[in-house]
């Protein structure tokens, strides 16, 4: 009885163990799936290849290898404008009959008279008053709820998808073939950190302790015996250009060994990934695909790309060319 | 010879099996084996199994079997001072000879003169004063090489031993098994976050980016070509009484559901862990060992506990009586 189930228990084991070979094999084989040959999907593969193979000058053990990804442009697309912004304008057609003093003030008068043009037209300045208008004065509970149902709801007004449906489908590959070589990916994004949270596990796999990003001010306080975090419409930090550094160090504390980004806005966080020791890896996402995507560089005033398209020449970082680059840009329609 | 392999790969792969099995046999035979047999043992045993077991009505997924502990008087000691002021006295020690100004400036000049109760007795601005003269002006990338140089030879007054030899063995052990339960540990301490992780790894098995901490501002700049974060003499945030929940939802984005810690200034963290849904754990240190560390408690002005231990009585929370409960306090002397 005890040979027969040490023959069992071999059996099973030696199973399982086939099965995860095979697995492994089917994986090995085609990591990427969505990226065409080329050089920017090769020099993934080799530079994963160079930090992960034991013995190699190059080798970082698992605990070193932290990846860091910004969000909008380079994991989701930012056209016409950020999609937190949507979310922003969504909020204020919501709370506008708490608010009868908006139908004289602007830019909340012009924004529910539907010109979103005429509302931003005064910039950073005006988005912020939106943001906070909209983003702060609820716990921090509410806030997440409030996040789940429209991120749930909300459609892109060109393409009629879910905002999480306009998440790039490579760059879901990508973030599973870093992980799948023991990599730990965060998103470190200039968007709203609690804006992001409440789905970067479910659509991207990276849990909320991995997000770093933009925040407002939090209170404790207690309502009714209960413990609470107040949202204050107060900046805490802005998590963009020299900040994305800052905001590397204060969450991970560490230096990542690779970073993925698409603008000008990730300069700094690039420049600090690749100036480290040993191997590392920088990547641009260049939108260069007006028809499946949008095309946009050195002249848009959204994910403008213009210093770190010039740096990545002399540094040899990668620039993925999303038109030759990808097969397709956004997961298949479920 | 295909069936040779394969008979080759089953009994290895068995006999892994088995050493797996019987490790994890030998593992749950006696979890906590520093801890006596009691309440606060059996605690902590009946809420893991709580949340573990699959099916109960209590079971929390792996992902969010978060733990918070705080560092200062929980994990290690913090007598006759915080470990960290230790480390700042001797920067200033190492310092003096670029400050001659020093010489007759107080705080400085009786920490010169080996009076530190006379320097310190400006209380908490002056704290502040010498943490700002010691922790600022450098890069990140110097003060990780300070605090590991530090941490790796200065010992303790009292006890001659090196600081990372002062961790609680029972507190180790409960991090390892909280662990090995699926749960991500994380510190949340007064102290700062970046004189905690340049060590937390190696001695608590705590990566960098699971630690929170007090922090000061810093500043990205390119220093001869090379991009650097530079330390500023500005705190950033402290991380302390109801600051902790704030740093939490911070770096973690959702709420912990087990929290420890051994004063009042983890109060707010252990009512904003316990107040959640579904099944939560919180914990005090009660300091209660005057022989094999140290007695303190309501009267301390290091890690008063006063309110918290009222708390804990009316909230059910776990009070460890560190005489009583742990069979050894620190590590084995190596």
């Amino acid at each position: 009885m005890k040979r027969i189930r040490h023959l069992a228990i071999a059996g099973l084991c030696s199973l399982a163990w086939l099965l995860s070979m095979s697995a492994a094999v089917a994986l090995a084989a085609e990591p990427l799936p969505s990226w065409n040959d080329g050089p920017a999907r090769q020099s993934i593969l080799d530079f994963v290849k160079q930090v992960t193979t034991p013995g190699s000058a190059d080798f970082v053990p698992v605990s070193e290898r932290i990846a860091t990804f910004d969000n909008d442009g380079t994991l989701w697309s930012e056209q016409p404008m950020y999609f937190q912004l949507f979310f922003a304008l969504d909020r204020v057609k919501e709370l506008a009959p708490q608010h009868p003093e908006w139908q004289n003030t602007e830019p909340f008068a012009s924004l529910l008279k539907g010109d979103v043009k005429a509302a931003l037209a005064g910039g950073e300045k005006t988005i912020l008053e939106i943001i906070m208008a909209t983003h702060a004065g609820m716990t921090t509970t509410q806030f997440e709820a409030i996040v789940k149902a429209w991120i749930a709801a909300a459609k892109h007004p060109k393409t009629g998808r879910l905002y999480t449906d306009m998440v790039y489908q490579p760059m879901l590959e990508l973030l599973a073939y870093l992980r799948d070589n023991g990599f730990k990916t965060f998103i470190v994004s200039g968007g709203g950190i609690e804006f992001m949270r409440p789905w970067t596990e479910a659509v991207y796999g990276i849990p909320p302790e991995q997000v770093v990003g933009s925040s407002i001010k939090t209170m404790f306080e207690m309502q009714g015996g209960e413990p609470v975090l107040v949202r204050l419409a107060k900046i805490d930090f802005i998590d963009d250009k020299e900040g994305k550094p800052v905001g590397i160090n204060a969450h991970i504390g560490r230096r990542p060994i690779a970073a993925f980004g698409n603008s000008d806005g990730d300069l700094q966080m690039i420049q600090w990934t690749t100036s480290g020791a040993g191997a590392r890896f920088g990547l641009l996402v260049h939108h260069t695909d007006g028809e499946r995507e949008w095309a946009y560089d050195r002249e848009s005033h959204i994910g403008k790309l213009d210093k770190a398209l010039d740096e990545a020449q002399t540094r040899g970082w990668t620039v993925v060319d999303m038109k030759q680059d990808w097969k397709v840009i956004y997961p298949a329609a479920q």
